[in-house]
C-alpha cells in the first residue's frame, strides 16, 4: 500500500489484467449510444465499486471482435481498496465475457497505454479438414492449402524497425508509421489442427496486425512472394499489403512494461 | 455405390458425422414451436438438398447446450448423391456451430442409434485461477480445490456393468437402467488448465454422465467418499448420486458401431 507523509493511503494508481471474448462486443473503446465496448462494461462495473464514475485507460484499444487474454488498464482509484478484493468485485459486475484476472498498484506515472513498452498479438487458424466448431469464434478457418516456410520467411521481412504505411488501416490518424516489430514467429500448434502467427512489436497501427496476416496468408498461398512484404514496406509493392484477415483470429495476448 | 439387381444405385442409407456448438440449441432433438435444435436444422437443411421432407435418427440425443464432435446421424436418401459431394453440400445450409465433416454410405440396415455399440462422452472442467473466457462456452469452471485421485478412484465405483437408476434423471423413461461403463478416464490437459473426465460405456441413461460428474466432483471435493458411489448405484445411498453438472461442459466425442 502506498502512503503519503501522515502514513494515510494514498488514493493509487491500479493496474487492472483483463482478458475477454471480443464476439459480442463492438471493440473496447467506449462508444456514444448502446453499444456494446468492453471499456463500456469495466467503467460501468469499476463505477459501481467505486460509487462514482470513473474512466480507464487501456495498453490496446483492440477492434469489434478481437479477443484479449491480457489486456491491461490503469485508472486512478478515488479511494483505497485493497488490491487483492478488486479481482472477485469487478468480476461479480462484469458479464461472463470480460475477466479481471489480476490488480496491482502501481505508481503514479505509471498509465497502461503511454507506459507500455511491448505488445504481444497472436493470430491463430483453423487448418483442420472442416471448421471447428470449438474454435470458429476464435480463429480464421482457413482453407488454404498453405507452405508455413513460405510465410516465416514472410514474416522475416516485416521483423525490425520499419515505417509500416502499407500496413494502416486508410483514413487512421496520421502520426509516425515507424515500428519496432521484434519478431514474428509461425507455429502449428501440436495435435490442434491450429497455426499461430505471434507478433511482439513496441507497437502496432491501426489494423497492422490484420493487414500483415493478409499478406503473410497470400504468401503461403504462393500469390506473393516473401520479398513482396519488403517491396510493401518500402513503398515499391503496396498491393502486398492486406487484406485485413477477420478479427476473430486476433488476440492481445501479452503486454510488457 | 450400392445397386439393384439391375444395376441402378440403391436409395442409399447415410450416415453422417456431425460436430456442434450446443451453447444455442435447446438440445438435438427436434420440438415443436420455432425452437433452434440441431435436428431442426439438420433436417432443414436435408430438406433442401434433396427437395423433399426428410427426418435423420441421431445416435445420442444431446441435452440444450450439450456439445458434439462426433454425433452420428443417418438417413434413408431418397435419391442418390455421391457421399462425398453430402458435407460440403449441407454444409453452405447450416449455421456455422453445425458441421456435417463426413458422409458415408451405409448397409440398409444401419441405424445412427439402434446400431451405436460404444459411446464417449467427456466432461470439461476449468480449473484455471480465474475463468478462461475462450473456454467458458465449453467448461464448467470449478474453482472448488479438487483431489483428482480421489475422483479417479470415485470413477472405478461407476465403471462396470451396474443399474444406473440412481443416475438418472427424475422422469425420464422408465425401460432397463442397466447399462455398461467401460471406462471413466481423468486428466489434466497439460498447459490448459483444463481437467477433462472421459466417460466410455454401451449407452448412457438421461443425464447420467452430468449426474456422474456432479458425483465426481462431490468426491473431489471430500464431501463424499470414493466408495459413496459404490453405494449410490446399489441404491443405500442414492443422495450421493448428483446434482448434475451444468450442460456446457459436456461432449459428445464419438460413437462406435
Amino acid at each position: 500500500m502506498l502512503t503519503d507523509d501522515t502514513g494515510r493511503p494514498e488514493f493509487p494508481n491500479i493496474c487492472l489484467k483483463v482478458s475477454y471474448d471480443g464476439t459480442n462486443f463492438a471493440g473496447f473503446q467506449i462508444q456514444t449510444g448502446n453499444i456494446p465496448t468492453v471499456q463500456g462494461v469495466l467503467e460501468t462495473a469499476l463505477s459501481r465499486v467505486y460509487k462514482q464514475p470513473l474512466r480507464v485507460a487501456a495498453a490496446g484499444r483492440t477492434d469489434a471482435g478481437v479477443h484479449a487474454l491480457g489486456q491491461v488498464v490503469s485508472y486512478q482509484a478515488p479511494f483505497y481498496i485493497p488490491a487483492g478484493k478488486l479481482p472477485p468485485a469487478i468480476n461479480s459486475l462484469l458479464p461472463p465475457e470480460v475477466v479481471v484476472w489480476e490488480a496491482e498498484e502501481k505508481p503514479t506515472q505509471f498509465h497502461a497505454r503511454f507506459s507500455a513498452r511491448k505488445k504481444i498479438y497472436s493470430y491463430t487458424l483453423d487448418r483442420a479438414p472442416f471448421p471447428q466448431v470449438m474454435k470458429r469464434r476464435y480463429t480464421w478457418y482457413c482453407r488454404y492449402t498453405l507452405n508455413t516456410e513460405a510465410i516465416s520467411k514472410g514474416g522475416a521481412w516485416l521483423a525490425g524497425r520499419h515505417d509500416f504505411s502499407a500496413f494502416r488501416a486508410r483514413g487512421s490518424s496520421t502520426g509516425s508509421a515507424v515500428r519496432t516489430l521484434y519478431r514474428i514467429s509461425v507455429d502449428e500448434l501440436p495435435g490442434q489442427q491450429l497455426l499461430r502467427i505471434t507478433f511482439e512489436g513496441d507497437g502496432f497501427l491501426y489494423k497492422m496486425v490484420r493487414l500483415m496476416v493478409g499478406s503473410l496468408i497470400r504468401v503461403g498461398r504462393g500469390r506473393l512472394q516473401p520479398e513482396d512484404l519488403g517491396e510493401a514496406l518500402a513503398g515499391s509493392q503496396p498491393q502486398a499489403a492486406g487484406p485485413a484477415a477477420p478479427p476473430q483470429g486476433l488476440c492481445l495476448e501479452k503486454v510488457e512494461y
